[in-house]
């Protein structure tokens, strides 16, 4: 066959692979250096200091419209980028709830960005492993087999799907082709007050409306009052609508309260309702001895969401979400195109397209960081981390009671403390504006970054410990400057 | 303060750091050395091999409950995962739509999975540079500074995204309390048939239904029938039902086809709807000077869902979203909870979270390799290959034109070419059939991976071509090897 041996310019040309391979191999090593002694080195660090002026001004640039040397970039990068951490490696890290990652998830996320698969269809390996760490998953949960899942981007995304699971699984799966309006009837799910909005967020996406998420009220451990969700339920049945779903904490993000989850797992089989766990991190206990019976009910929920970037401690960003039946879950999402048609072989041969199993069909190869990380680590590592990180909770549970300086805002959940300073002004305003200053001014110390939350109108300083490199004097370190802090604003 | 000076040994151990961190030193340089020559010789390899029997057997494995060592995990990753790519980053791959990365995006994911934070809240660099990515992407397609956006996961992402915007500006905001229900109309969405499946996936999750999804009929270039468009709204409308979004193609998955978008946004302005594009892919045309006229409507579209990890080239996985008004993108998604307030100063202060743009809360730092290849490469050099992608296309629309063992199935748009080996039986099926075939040998050859389409009943070899590796000698090489196949499979 001929072809035309002089082909226009255009058809050809430089691509964006290095000029120099052998100079973008040094700064490669450079990189890879310098990210591993940033980690090693980061209990040396304040665990965080703010972007300062010239990071911020230095970096608000125009689109460019040349290059610049991988070098130069780089080094702008190590300058203006790198220093200004948002404090999550750090051992003393301890907002919201925010996983600390690893030097093997760092470097298979350089791996998979290698490979560079879109991991939703074709016949390739990446499938074969994402496929694995869904098995493992289920494994960790001890879920039957009849259990499909997805790995997503975090709890919202694996909220949002099991929801969608849900929602479609009534009316014959009518609702995907017809929408709500045409079901006629208020559909209602119901959870704690606790629970965190991407809850209400994911009702709203789906087009149930967040006046219809009942947030039942809690006891004072902050755990689901049954006997009002029952209540509800019953009231909302009574009022021609539509109760379809309940969904159980295990570890709510304020206090780490663990909702009753086989109550409530045995109301939603009495009235058949879906029975969804948001265990975004709390379902990690359930491979701790202490917490396995208590989280049980994971075993027959209809559906889990959970985090691998957090009690995991996999690198951002990586979720699960878990369905107990393979076919339900198809059946929310499959479709048909033309484009994505399967073939006995070749590349379009294989796994199913995992675009009939969630909202997304681009993804990423994020299975690699779990796998890597499941493989160094083992089960039983894990184990004793999340174990130490409860005990580590405890304990600085017990520091707190035990100086009169500090109050515990609610028994220690879990991994999460939640107290605060005692000032001598008794103005609840105040006290919560002191306390307020006084995490802003822990915050600039760089000692160490626990959060905050309101708890019956007090705010407390938060202290989440999903945090591998966390040890006991981190704690102590913390409190101690929490003390100095104290008597310094309290004058 | 007094501190217990012998604390359990429970609260107190071994991080998931590495024991040694010279090995780890070392290993990492041996994955970053393996991976640029990977990369630096992927021509030299076939494009696609499937996943070996060994390597499925021997990840086939049940959790792992002890560690490995680090060197142990990547040495099985080296031999039964990293030969078996799914074959994008290759310079002879036309699946689908899917872009081939680069090394410095590459690297970029270690950084971003070595700083790793949550890209969501807090005063932090990566939140900078996430906003800086964002503004690049508005100035590239030259929307009002009005504009906000989010980087999603990709097209689907960025496509439920807008669509949620789209629906929730309605009635005053109250969908998101009130649910579809209670609005007592049904809502319309309006896109031609060819529009990409992800479409009827975010109708379905927002509760419209996908019968409501009007899959206007195409001309004979697969654009969407402008005339047939009004007549369904009309139509719609006397039938009491609330059109409210228009939904355009910048380049359709099937042929690249262009939809008239500078009469859907008069369409849209005049009936008060929603203008929606999906640029998945073609919205990066803009950056073109042949198409930036044709897809001028862009600069007035009220959202726009395109990606980067597509026709930028950068690696999996990064979509955005762009809406054209940020007051009402922030509408659609905000919420307050006692875990998210911002504080004045410390870590807690800082930009607005961004969950209140989309339905993430968790983020990674996707942004950086972003930020790193634009800087990198600079527009200009985006613009060279994108347009070499386009001119390819045609060369290959040519070279198919000229042969007459082919056959061009539709006209050549953007960088996307449907053509079909001319077998000399006349039955519709047993051509497609045997195309098929071909195409299955033509990957199990490893000379090329193109995909697959079927237009108009038709069984089409679909060359798409973002791919920046490409030079025309491999469209040449695979026109060469279809047409042996296709000699041998004519027999």
């Amino acid at each position: 066959m001929e072809h035309p041996t002089d082909p226009s310019p255009r058809i050809d040309g430089p691509s964006l692979d290095p000029n120099d391979w052998q100079a973008m191999r040094q700064l490669a090593h450079t990189m890879v250096d310098d990210m591993l002694q940033f980690l090693k080195s980061v209990d040396t660090r304040p665990v965080w200091i703010p972007p300062s002026p010239t990071a911020l001004s230095e970096t608000n640039t125009p689109l460019p419209l040349e290059p610049t040397s991988p070098e130069q970039v780089y080094l702008t990068f190590r300058k203006n980028i790198m220093p200004f951490v948002k404090g999550n490696i750090s051992p003393r890290h301890f907002s919201w709830v925010e996983g600390t990652g690893t030097v093997m998830g760092m470097m298979a996320d350089m791996l998979a960005a290698g490979m560079n698969p879109n991991v939703t269809i074709g016949n390739h390996m990446a499938m074969a492993i994402d496929a694995r760490v869904i098995e493992w998953c289920r494994q960790l949960m001890n879920m039957p087999d009849t259990t499909s899942g997805m790995l997503v981007s975090g709890g919202s995304m694996a909220n949002i799907t099991a929801l969608s699971v849900a929602r479609n699984s009534l009316y014959g799966g009518q609702i995907r082709r017809q929408g709500l309006l045409q079901t006629g009837r208020q559909l209602v799910v119901y959870c704690s007050s606790q629970t965190h909005n991407c809850v209400n967020k994911a009702v709203e996406a789906l087009g149930i409306g967040s006046d219809y998420l009942r947030l039942i009220p809690v006891d004072e451990q902050f755990r689901i009052r049954v006997d009002l969700l029952k209540h509800q339920i019953a009231e909302d049945q009574a009022a021609g609508l539509q109760p379809f779903c309940i969904i159980g904490n295990a570890g709510t993000v304020n206090t780490g309260a663990i909702d009753p989850l086989d109550e409530l797992l045995d109301i939603a089989r009495a009235e058949d309702l879906w029975f969804h766990v948001d265990g975004a991190f709390g379902a990690v206990a359930k491979i701790t001895h202490e917490f396995s019976p208590q989280l049980k009910a994971i075993e027959e929920a209809d559906s889990l969401a959970f985090d691998l970037h957090k009690w995991f401690y996999v690198n951002y960003e990586v979720g699960c979400v878990l369905v107990r039946d393979r076919k339900t879950h198809r059946n929310a999402f499959r479709m048909e195109a033309d484009y994505l048609t399967m073939h006995e072989r070749g590349l379009a041969s294989g796994p199913e397209t995992l675009s009939n199993y969630g909202l997304e069909l681009s993804r990423g190869f994020k299975a690699l960081k779990v796998w890597m990380s499941f493989m160094e680590h083992g089960l039983n590592r894990y184990r004793t981390i999340v174990e130490r990180n409860i005990a580590q909770a405890r304990y600085l549970g017990d520091l707190v009671t035990k100086n009169a300086h500090f109050e515990l805002m609610t028994p220690v959940s879990l991994n999460i403390v939640c107290f605060r300073y005692r000032f001598s002004v008794t103005e609840v305003d105040t006290q919560n504006e002191l306390n307020r200053e006084l995490l802003m001014r822990l915050h600039e110390s760089g000692v160490a970054t626990p959060s905050y939350t309101i708890l019956d109108g007090k705010y407390c300083i938060r202290v989440n410990i999903t945090n591998h490199r966390t040890q006991s004097k981190h704690l102590r370190l913390m409190l101690d400057k929490i003390l100095e802090l104290g008597i310094e604003l309290d004058q």
